[in-house]
């Protein structure tokens, strides 16, 4: 055994045994060399052979951080959906709107959030590049920047599509407030109230209100956590179903976390293709991969322009901005006069300052830094759930995003566990959210884009308290 | 005949012959005063007299400007429209669209535009205001100004509200991406498909493009050019039809400028009361006022909850920042809900510009401008119809807004003037436009709020000719 493997096994084994904890930083390589009398190319030999192994990552110019919590067994995955094959009329509001309400109060944890902490984001540098438009905020511009969204923006955005290999231009590109009204948008100009829609199961309780919201019925489709939507039971709910769109999260689904194989997006493509029927894609977690590039989207696969590809900079770059936009292909003229007839077009200064922060070149140098927080805040959650829920839960890893999805043991109540952990200041989102049935009861959503420290830790142990009691009690 | 007044009555003569044009300025009171070897306070009561007669109107630091076209023929006001009465179905949006698409085209005239010209806007000071902002836009604010919207900006339209005399607190206000989408929300929430809704005839074509989107019914009202909906034939309406609520602009209709009394709007208050039907109230236009004070809305008259109350700052200040809202009484809980559900919230930063702007009370000096502007605007434009347009032709004068409606003789075809003005570069509303069965074809709706100049007068007469040679072809 060489010299840097012996010291690469005896990291590890601290980290086994909890003496290295995920998201802790390695010692430096020139502490580590002259701690151990080795050469610093010794530890960098080590360093690389466990970030080999999955249990750290180097983070540019800040050293390595433990990332997997190898020490402890790791929760298994969860199984594929096995949901209601028929429609299902959506009634979900009253519950996602009251557990939207709560967890708004500012909670350091955020493991109910939908949104990662804001801490996470440039914006006093956004703030200043709006600062610096108002040379170009001039009168003009409030006719030349109506809907479909301001020129300089809507180029940026292409030239970000053409970076990741996908020839989208400037042209055919609509300016939102924010991904969630361009999925909006997106579903008026395809359906018509009573029509059915195909959704993943787990769904984004987002598309349950929009399909709510137009009288649309539900056809959810099998979803595997870690690969995503079922091709099959997806080609069997069409032929039975005749709906009139799929509204699909390609990738880092929302809340499975899972991702599609560009084989699979190019066999959903073609299958849509076959059948006529439109493609509502919500890609606004892919510029948060952990892996080495962005995964592609379903809409780099269409010829047919049957894809409405929609994405946001909330996620990404800009919360509180509520710039998205929809690439909708064929169905451009349709998506553009249902933004003009319902609020005409986006706010103009927030377009102009992501344009110049984009511009200037900023954008990737932040996604960088955030992927990698993300990733190793992930991990760090990940061994938190496995050392505080109950054996025999599993927990989803996405390769993306900031939700982990995690299924307890059958006869847990996550519902029940909302209910108790409210008073103790902690939410979690149940998995009831995500389904018009009611299913998922054993499932809940966590966040692990917010600082997870002491509180979050305390926070995890809490719930697995109050999981004990609802074993005892049963 | 004191020589103040023999001094007016010259100056009257001037104006009459068209000497002194609408828009001109009166010579100043020190040169008028050397020249006519008068004392200055004659030259001051003979001014004021002018502007007691309606003649000029004085400006604050500028003097005194000539308002009205008095040697002209001023055009009567139309007639109050009287549409069908029972429901229509609704599908309009085509020609609406094209003609959004036409307008968008830099056009110093502006006669088919719906805005006013961007240049009477302080853009240069509220991208300061922006600027400005950088302080506080901090992470924290984008959990907190979540729907209803940034606590200080609805502070400060509650203040508005209460300056006009009514208490409508922060509380009961939700902001929104623009006034439309307000509108839209409140059509969602108390509404289905199917349904009928009341509008005014002419109506509003957003109006009417909300109603198709939603598979609504519109049920017209009569609607007198001067005064507003007729009330007896409102109530006909409701005992008729069983509408699900009414959507009406109680101040300076679009396109008509008509303007509900106060006790006509308390008895439409009282009248949907009974009738426990929601209004829709549309209030765009208040602050662009050109009598003593802002006419009261509807809403200040409600004790029932049934007025959503939608206004913005599209048209008063900040035309591009897509800042509106909505007082929606009752239904508060319905439309925030709708809001969240279909776009989240509304962007952050320009709340935060507005706020800003707001507290430090800029915002009445820059209306007061902005109406004088108009309403000197207003009697240029109606001189020149009065100047160009067919014998015979009517116009409306309305009290406020930038918005005039002119009624040709019946032979006249204002959708035929639309086609043949294009290629001149020359573009107008249609009558057409503002109905849902392609009533008002020799009606048509011109701009006001945009500067004149010669290039208006040209257009006009341009268009004049164009009337003219449809009268040799008749």
């Amino acid at each position: 055994m060489k010299l840097y493997e012996t010291l690469a096994d005896e990291i590890e084994a601290s980290i086994r045994q909890g003496l290295l904890r995920p998201g802790e930083k390695l010692p430096s390589v020139r502490y580590t060399s002259s701690s151990r009398a080795v050469s610093a190319s010794t530890v960098f030999q080590a360093y690389y052979l466990l970030e080999s192994r999955g249990l750290v990552r180097g983070r540019e110019r800040s050293g390595y951080f433990v990332t997997s919590a190898a020490g402890l067994a790791a929760p298994e995955p969860p199984q594929a959906s096995a949901p209601t094959e028929h429609p299902i009329s959506v009634d979900v509001s009253d519950m996602i709107f009251k557990l939207l309400e709560e967890s708004r109060a500012p909670d350091a944890v955020g493991l109910a959030s939908a949104f990662p902490s804001a801490f996470l984001y440039p914006l006093p540098r956004l703030a200043k590049a709006i600062a610096g438009t108002a040379n170009w905020m001039g009168p003009k511009r409030v006719l030349e920047d109506l809907s479909p969204g301001n020129g300089r923006l809507r180029r940026q955005i292409s030239l970000r599509y053409g970076a990741d290999g996908m020839a989208i231009s400037d042209q055919e590109i609509l300016v939102t407030n924010g991904a969630l009204e361009a999925l909006n948008l997106c579903l008026s100009a395809v359906t018509q109230p009573g029509d059915s829609v195909i959704v993943e199961s787990p769904t984004f309780y987002g598309a349950l209100q929009a399909l709510q919201a137009r009288g649309l019925r539900a056809v959810q489709v099998a979803t595997d956590p870690r690969t995503g939507v079922d091709l099959h039971a997806l080609e069997r709910a069409i032929r039975q179903h005749a709906p009139s769109a799929c509204w699909l999260m390609t990738n880092f689904q929302n809340p499975l976390g899972s991702l599609m194989s560009p084989a699979d997006k190019k066999a959903l493509v073609a299958l849509l293709a076959r059948y006529e029927l439109p493609l509502i894609e919500d890609d606004v977690y892919a510029d948060l991969f952990f892996g080495a590039n962005r995964p592609p989207p379903a809409k780099s696969f269409d010829n047919a322009g049957l894809v409405m590809h929609c994405s946001s900079f909330a996620k990404s770059l800009a919360p509180g901005f509520r710039i998205g936009w929809v690439a909708p292909g064929r169905f451009m003229s349709r998506v553009t006069r249902n933004k003009l007839a319902f609020n005409l077009n986006t706010s103009i200064p927030p377009q102009l300052a992501i344009a110049s922060y984009m511009e200037h070149g900023a954008f990737d140098k932040h996604l960088r830094k955030l992927r990698l927080t993300l990733s190793t805040q992930q991990a760090v959650l990940a061994d938190a759930v496995a050392r505080h829920f109950p054996a025999g839960t599993r927990a989803t890893r996405p390769q993306g995003g900031y939700l982990l999805w995690v299924e307890l043991p059958p006869e847990f109540d996550a519902l029940q566990l909302y209910q108790d952990a409210k008073p103790l200041g902690i939410c979690v989102a149940p998995g009831t959210l995500f389904s018009p049935e009611g299913r998922f009861r054993n499932c809940l959503r966590l966040n692990y884009g917010h600082p997870f420290g002491k509180r979050g830790e305390a926070a995890m142990a809490s719930l697995g308290q109050l999981l004990r009691q609802q074993r005892s009690a049963a």
